[in-house]
């Protein structure tokens, strides 16, 4: 035996299949059956262009109603209509998608109209069983005589279809679709709930689609115009309507790309105003101005989601799912072409108006900065208009800021260190002593800049990152230069002691270093390399760290040997001398943010009575 | 013209959708086949049980290959097997379910034969099409004298079907599946990823799955087994097998119903490190032992999501899409039956070991506000075992702690008044001075503690919250006393006035009061009503607030007139007068953790002079 044959699918089995599982969401039943109707009447436009319908094309609306008594809902059009003989083709036969054979049809003469069916694999239509107990279609088509055709069905596979006459018939060209509502599906014929899909899906449909006696949509929503048609105050009142009662954007850039793929669409900057507070799922994904989705995941770059605007693009596939999107050749272009236009843009932003874009900074440099992170070619753009700020508020560029310190900052073995701040009003005394000194201190608090600075130290040449708390400032960037001390060694070796003991913690390493009489009696550091481990460890980074318990603080408690309170210690009894150290070293703590809860207590009790005594 | 008729699905239109649009993921396949060749098996398995087959079962693994030169993957299993004539009406009709048909045949001879057959739809099979260009079957039926039944598709809707003989038969019964990969499928065809996917979706199948020579899978969960049947340490071993590295859990919920839903599995409460760092998605959900999904959201609640574990039921629909799961009535049960659950056992722990359910108290205490706070049933039950910690770390359920400081913290309107510090370190000047007046201060420190005050305010009678720094300790509970002051009142205005004028900040608001001597000089508090608006704010909630700018801050600065330091400052010199004030004032503002920046920077330089100076 050797048999060939073809697999047969019984709809009767594969129907239920489509019924529930085919989408995922039961509300898309609008989406599709005003789809449907709004490309009978686009079909309508484009015979009527052609000069194959000479009738009147008269108003062209969409309409839904619904009747809550009466379970029922209603999509009406005046477009092609359709003869019994067109039903049985293309709704009797599940999947005959009438709007592939109508482009394969006209595609010779009219090459945009391809562009205006949004149909593609003719279910669509049988999603309306998803919330109906019974469908039924009254068409009329356009072509003259003839008769109106009636069909229905409860959802099983049986159809029924006669051509009414006489008061039955239809008085006017175009289709009816009436959906007696399932029990289970009450929620739809809330009033509210269909404007809200209708406002979600239909918003920017290119036929009127009147819900109501309201025209619920926008036939030309401004992405698919010309740029050069447009103004400002267009598009930010786009985002408004997008958007209520955002801030208005700080920037944007208007897509429009034929080749090797479709796409237009308009991505917006937002303004930023906590880092903590992004909403990812803003850009907002059309076909053919039919809302598909609000996840992007895939279509842009991960770094890219927290921008907000409208894609449209019918070379996305409709039905939306993750590894698919992943694997489609279409959309990873749509990912490179999408990085590139927005590093254009930033690029041509920082060139044309610096002090215009230095402002907006605060806003797009969370973009940026993310963008160098997850792409390196973006990186490579990125780096000539990426900006850094130091504590007094001026912006540069990175190789400007390399020139800027150049000459104060480089240590003895000819790199560049660079001083950060993570918080300068915590660590202001800090930062003070570091720009009495003449050095330049950033100011890096941003979320991502932990990583930001990582990356700059494994990119830019002799360049390293050190907080401004990371040491005493004369040891911050090493030097061949020392300060000498007015205290013997002997003297030194004592007050190290005296201090050890009144501090009695075997986590703070006392050491007694010459600073300026000026520099405060006691500086309390951790040097770089630990606070950044401990960072990691506290973000649970640091591969399998986190597995080898919590590494024990371990500061650095430098004495200063020029200060006058050291001869003071020295000079003094036992007891006072101690107490003396003690108020020193709590004074170190409480610039470092350090001296808390009941030793904060105990400090501002003892103060006060100073206060009061002396 | 009246006409009925059926509806019809051609296949050539369907089948491509099959394959592109009903799973969401490619890797799916493999879950399908090795599902089918599982139940190929099972239904053997049953024959010989119910005696239908009187030959030797043999052994029973399923086992996968992968031939990465020849591009091939192979599933191979030896149940039943198929003729020529089976495959022609399971495998040549879609959708025609053959799991469905065997059910119903042996439905009544043993009822449990449905609870092992994973197939439902019959459509799993077409899934190799997502990844193959060519599918091959091999299959020899465990029916005697049957021949090899050989069959092969690419794709299209065109198959061949032969039953070869001599050196091309098949030796033994059982069916092959051999999948010629296609070339945008490579990844399918690396073994790491075949192994991963492998145990992602069949760790727990009933049958062995052998992969390159490795059996895979446990054929006997222990979420399967009965209760009894089970030691703690197999609950522990399950859970580190689930979660590797984790730290062991807290305990467990085994559940099993049969009624009026299926659901087995094991539900686990895992150790809090951080609340920020939940993992959601930590429950796995399986239908008959094969893995389903990992986004258990609408299954189980919100607030149990935290929890870890596996949950088992064939009365999920496998093909899961959100809003059909919240439709589903099914779904809706298994919610209600897992929180009664958990309030169940978490009410067992508490009433048998009060002392071990405290200790797990900072772990639990999370799920439980969470769940009172979503979920009104749940809160009714949770009341009673819910538990908060006063600063000193004793734990009380909440009619407790009402009886615990009913005598000593009623208000002259009798109102209890709970005091609560959010960061007991920080406001360790407060919370000492509360305590020092025998009054008892909780710790609520919890992220979700705003919320669960509220709620507690809402529904305890008389009761309200006040964090201990909302007043002065005298003010904090309103009470019919007064401390007399030892200031006239014209010395009262003039240090008001003074204090006003050296502080001189208009959100700071200056009050003289005759509090305790060995009170603090000043306090600064931020009225409970105030704060309350500000948290909200910075949340974001508050309705409409957001868009009202920030509200300013607006402190109170208690001034101590019985202070010792009250006199100095008035029978000082301006300038004195004015200096201590200053400092008295930077005393408070330390203790409320205010004073920093260049402020803080000063009153370091400024204190450490004054060491040197006295």
């Amino acid at each position: 035996m050797q048999e060939k044959g073809s697999i047969s699918i019984h709809t009767e089995n594969i129907f239920p299949i489509i019924k529930k599982f085919l989408y995922s969401d039961h509300e898309i039943f609008l989406r599709e059956l005003v789809s449907n109707a709004v490309d009978a009447t686009q079909k309508l436009r484009s015979l009527a262009q052609l000069g194959e319908f000479k009738g009147e094309l008269g108003e062209l609306k969409v309409r839904v109603t619904v009747d809550k008594e009466a379970r029922k809902i209603t999509i009406s059009d005046r477009g092609l209509g359709m003869t019994a003989e067109e039903i049985k083709k293309y709704i009797n036969q599940i999947a005959f998608s009438g709007a592939t054979e109508f482009v394969e049809q006209y595609k010779e003469k009219d090459a945009s109209t391809k562009d205006q069916i949004i149909g593609q694999f003719g279910l669509g239509f049988y999603s309306a069983f998803m919330v109906a107990e019974e469908v039924e279609i009254w068409s009329k088509s356009y072509q003259e005589d003839t008769l109106t055709a009636h069909w229905t069905c409860d959802g099983s596979t049986e159809f029924t279809l006669d051509e009414p006459t006489g008061e039955h018939a239809k008085a006017e060209r175009g289709t009816d679709v009436v959906l007696h509502v399932a029990a289970d599906s009450d929620e739809f014929l809330e009033e509210a709930r269909l404007r809200t899909i209708l406002t979600k899906y239909c918003k920017f449909l290119p036929i009127e689609i009147e819900f109501e006696g309201e025209v619920i949509n926008q036939t030309q929503p401004i992405w698919t115009k010309q740029p050069s048609e447009l103004t400002d105050e267009d598009y930010t009142k786009f985002y408004q309507e997008l958007y209520p009662f955002s801030e208005p954007p700080l920037f944007w850039i208007h897509l429009n790309v034929d080749y090797p793929f479709n796409l237009t669409g308009i991505l917006y900057f937002p303004k930023v105003k906590d880092e903590l507070q992004f909403q990812r799922n803003k850009i907002q994904l059309y076909s053919r101005q039919v809302f598909i989705t609000d996840e992007v995941k895939d279509v842009v770059p991960e770094f890219l989601m927290l921008l907000h605007g409208v894609l449209d693009s019918p070379d996305i596939p409709l039905n939306v799912s993750r590894s698919f999107l992943q694997a489609d050749a279409n959309v990873k272009k749509i990912n490179t072409y999408v990085t590139r236009k927005v590093a254009d843009k930033l690029s041509e932003l920082f060139k044309k108006d610096r002090a215009g874009y230095e402002e907006k900074w605060s806003d797009i440099g969370l973009f940026v900065k993310y963008g160098m992170l997850s792409d390196e070619k973006f990186y490579d753009k990125a780096k000539d208009f990426a900006l850094v700020q130091n504590t007094a508020g001026k912006y540069f560029t990175l190789s400007e800021y390399q020139e800027f310190v150049q000459a104060n900052q480089k240590d003895k073995n000819d790199q560049l260190a660079v001083l950060y701040a993570t918080d300068p009003e915590a660590q202001h005394a800090y930062v003070a002593a570091a720009t009495d000194r003449g050095y330049d201190v950033l100011k890096l608090n941003a979320v991502l800049d932990p990583h930001f600075i990582g990356q700059l130290e494994q990119k830019l040449e002799k360049v390293t990152f050190k907080r401004v708390d990371a040491d005493t400032v004369g040891k911050l960037i090493e030097k061949d230069e020392a300060t000498e001390s007015v205290l013997s060694d002997e003297d030194k070796t004592r007050l190290q002691e005296l201090f050890a003991k009144a501090i009695n913690n075997e986590h703070m390493h006392v050491q007694v270093e010459a600073l300026s009489p000026q520099d405060s009696p006691v500086i309390i550091t951790l040097p770089e390399f630990m606070r950044r481990m401990k960072d990691m460890q506290r973000t649970g980074g640091g591969g399998g760290m986190a597995f080898m318990g919590s590494l024990p603080d371990s500061y650095t408690v430098s004495v200063n040997a020029n200060h006058p309170i050291a001869q003071r210690i020295l000079s003094a009894d036992e007891e006072g001398g101690s107490k003396l150290a003690r108020q020193a070293f709590d004074l170190g703590l409480l610039a470092q943010n350090m001296l808390k809860g009941e030793a904060l207590t105990a400090f501002v009790k003892r103060s006060a009575d100073l206060l009061t005594a002396s």
